[in-house]
């Protein structure tokens, strides 16, 4: 079951930027911040409610997210549903006959344990699941 | 204020299978289906918790949302914010220096009034406020 929409990934070129635009003027609350070695990107999170929206900005040219705002320019990049156990939404959506990328979950932003599914099952939504830690969730 | 997200509009080509995919596969309910000629759209709206998925297909080739499809290929095509007060939240963003399409709100899906952001403002990011009927609150 997805309980919410936990946040919509936006890639931004600059990430000061993003956060004069969604911080001050949209007046949403900036939660935390942080690099992602492994993702290529620094990110930051804001409160929307219980929703959040994650702003993500490159580390380097070479980077998928660079590559992505390269092709598509900044803009909308991902969906993650926020589940409770994701080892079972797992399970039941390659049941369903989804394809993953993450069989198996990995760490994301906040202590977070996430997992893609391939963009070919989903009608060209970058889309993710993401548990959050108990301490955020 | 925006105090949640209220949806994640999604472009889709063929409304059935995304349905499949969104009501059948990650097993969201479908709760509205409606189409906005003004829009040239029909869409429909899946609960997540309290947000929504709302999936949007063109009526025709000369749409703004089939144009969209040829430019990006279906996916994701707008976020939209809750408010409880939109003119308040309109005025709000224009003092704070964000163009807005609507300067008065509209008629959205399900008796909502919306307005849309710029994207000239938004960093490449097409953006709603909408403020639910009280009967979808």
């Amino acid at each position: 079951m997805f309980t919410r929409i936990d946040h919509v990934g936006i890639a931004v070129e600059n990430l000061d930027e993003a956060i004069a635009l969604y911080d001050r003027d949209y007046d949403l609350k900036l939660v935390h911040r942080e690099t992602v070695e492994e993702q290529g990107v620094e990110a930051v999170l804001l409160d929307v409610g219980e929703n959040h929206i994650e702003l993500i900005a490159p580390l380097g040219p070479e980077t998928t997210v660079a590559k992505f705002i390269a092709k598509n320019g900044p803009g909308m990049h991902h969906v993650a549903y926020q589940v409770e156990d994701i080892e079972a939404e797992i399970a039941r959506l390659q049941e369903a006959g989804i394809r993953m990328i993450d069989r198996v979950p990995r760490t994301g932003i906040r202590g977070s344990r996430v997992a893609f599914l391939h963009p070919k099952s989903t009608a060209g939504v970058l889309t993710e699941l993401t548990e959050p830690s108990k301490d955020h969730h």
